[in-house]
C-alpha cells in the first residue's frame, strides 16, 4: 500500500489504479495502446464524509470502479484517482 | 447460485444475468447475434442499503430489470451487471 | 383479473392494458396496424411503497395511464406494463 | 356541471374545457380550424391530494390553465384533459 | 387600480402590466411596433402562498418583473399577466 | 452612495455597477466599444431573505460578482443590476 | 502566504493558484504556451459557510482543484481564483 501526502476533502477518497494487465491469460504481451483502462483500484486516502454520512470504505480497500470515474490527479509524481464515494461499486 | 467474493456498497445490488435463450420455443437454434440481451437474473450480492432505505431484495431473489440497467463488471473472470436497487422492477 | 406471479418494487405497479379495440363504434374491424395503444388497463400487482408514500391503487382497479408510460415487460410469454404508481391518472 | 365516473390520483384534476367560441364578439362565425383552444375549464373531478398539500380546488370551480397544461383523455366518448393542481393559474 | 374577477392559486400573481409609454421623452410619439415591452406593472390579485411561504406582495404594490415573465391571459377581456411570485424582482 | 426608490423581494440585491475605466493604466483613454463590463459594484438595495437563510451583505458594501450575473433594469432613468445574493462573489 | 482585501460570501473561498511551472524536471525552460494551467493552490480568505455546513479549509492550506474549477478574478491588480469549497478535492 502506497503512502501519500493528501486530505481529500468531504465525501471524497483517493484511489490508486491497479496496474493495467501486461499480459493475456495466454501470456501474449499487451502493447500499451491495447491496454485496458484498470476500474480496480486501492483506496488510498479518505475524506470526513458528508453531514451524517459517514465515508464506508477504508485505506486498503481493494474496489471496482466505473470506467470513466473520478479525476486524474498527479500527486508527487505518481497518477491517482480522486472520486466521490458514490463513484464506487463495491468493495472485492 | 453462484458465491461471488464482493461486497457492493449503499443502495447497489450484484446481478448475475441469466443465460440468454439458445432456442426459440419451437426449438430452433438461436446464434449469439441474434440473443436477446436478458432482463432477468438473479441477486448475488447486495449492499448495505443508503440512510434510512434498507435494500429490500436479498442475495438469490430472481428479478426483472430495464433492458439498459446497470453496468457490467467482471469479477473473477466472470460477467455480472452492478446496479442500483431502484434499477430493479420486481421480483419474479 | 389474470393472476401473475410477480411482485413489484417499492412504487411500481404491474398492469395488464385493456386489449385494443378490434371495431369502430360502427363496427368496422381495424386492421392492427392502425389499432391505438390502449391507455386503459387492470392492476394486477402492486408494490409495497415507498417510505412514507404507500400505494394507493389495489389490484383490479382499472385505471388510464400516458400513452408512453410504463415499460413492456413479457412474464410467463405475456406482455404487462410495469410503470411508476404516478404514471398513473387516475381510476376510472 | 357534467358528471364523470373518473377519479384522479394524488395531485391530479379532471377538467372540462369549454367550448371555444364560435363567433367572434360582432358575430362572425369562427370556421372550425381558426378557433382557439380554450384555456378556460371547469373543474369535474379532484385526487385526494399529496402529503401535507390538499387539493384547493373544488368541483365545479371555474378555471384558468395554460395552452399546452394537460393531457387529453377520453372517457365514455367525451374529452376531458386531466393536469396536475400546479397547472392552474387560478379561478374565475 | 383595477377590480378582477380572479384568484391565483398557491404562490401565484395577477399583474395588470402598465402601458407602455407613448413618447419619448423628448416628446416624439413611438409607432406600436417600437414600443417597449413594460416590465412594470400592478399586483391586482394574489393567491393564498404555498406552504409555510405565505405572499409578501400585496394588491395595488407597483412591481418590477423580467422581460419574460408570466404567461399572458385575458380576464373580462383584458390582458393581464399571471407569473409566480418568484418572478418579481422588487416593489418600486 | 447612491439613495433608490426600490425593494428587492426575497433573496435579491440591487447592485449599482461601478462605471467602466476611461483609461488604462498607462493614461491611453479607452473607446466605450472596448470598455469591459464592470464585475464590480456597490449594494443599493437587499431583499428580506429567504425563510431561514437572513441576507448577508448590508447596503453600501462594495462586492464582486459574475460577469454575467443579474438582469439590466432601470429604475428612474438609470440603470442597476438586479440579482440573487449568491450571485456575488464576495465583498471587497 | 499574500493577504488579500476580500472576503468570500457563503461556501466560497479565494485562491491563489500556484505559479505554473517553468522548467521541465529535465531543467528545460517551458514557454508561456505550453505552461500547464496550475490545478493547485493557497486558500487565501474564506467564506462564513453556508447553514449547518462550516467550511473545512483554512487560509494557508495548499490545495487540489479541477482544472476548469472556479473564475477567475483580479482583486489589487493580481489574479485569483474563486470557487466553491466542493470544488476542492483536497489538501496536500
Amino acid at each position: 500500500m502506497s503512502k501519500v501526502n493528501f486530505k481529500p476533502l468531504a465525501d471524497r477518497v483517493l484511489v490508486e489504479p491497479a496496474a493495467a494487465e501486461e499480459k493475456t491469460a495466454s501470456g501474449i504481451i499487451i502493447p500499451d495502446t491495447a491496454k485496458e483502462k484498470p476500474q480496480r483500484g486501492e483506496i488510498v486516502a479518505i475524506g470526513t464524509g458528508k453531514k451524517d454520512e459517514p465515508i464506508n470504505v477504508k485505506v486498503g480497500d481493494q474496489v471496482l470502479y466505473g470506467k470513466y470515474s473520478g479525476t486524474e490527479i498527479s500527486i508527487d509524481g505518481k497518477e491517482y484517482l480522486i472520486m466521490k464515494e458514490s463513484d464506487i461499486y463495491g468493495i472485492v
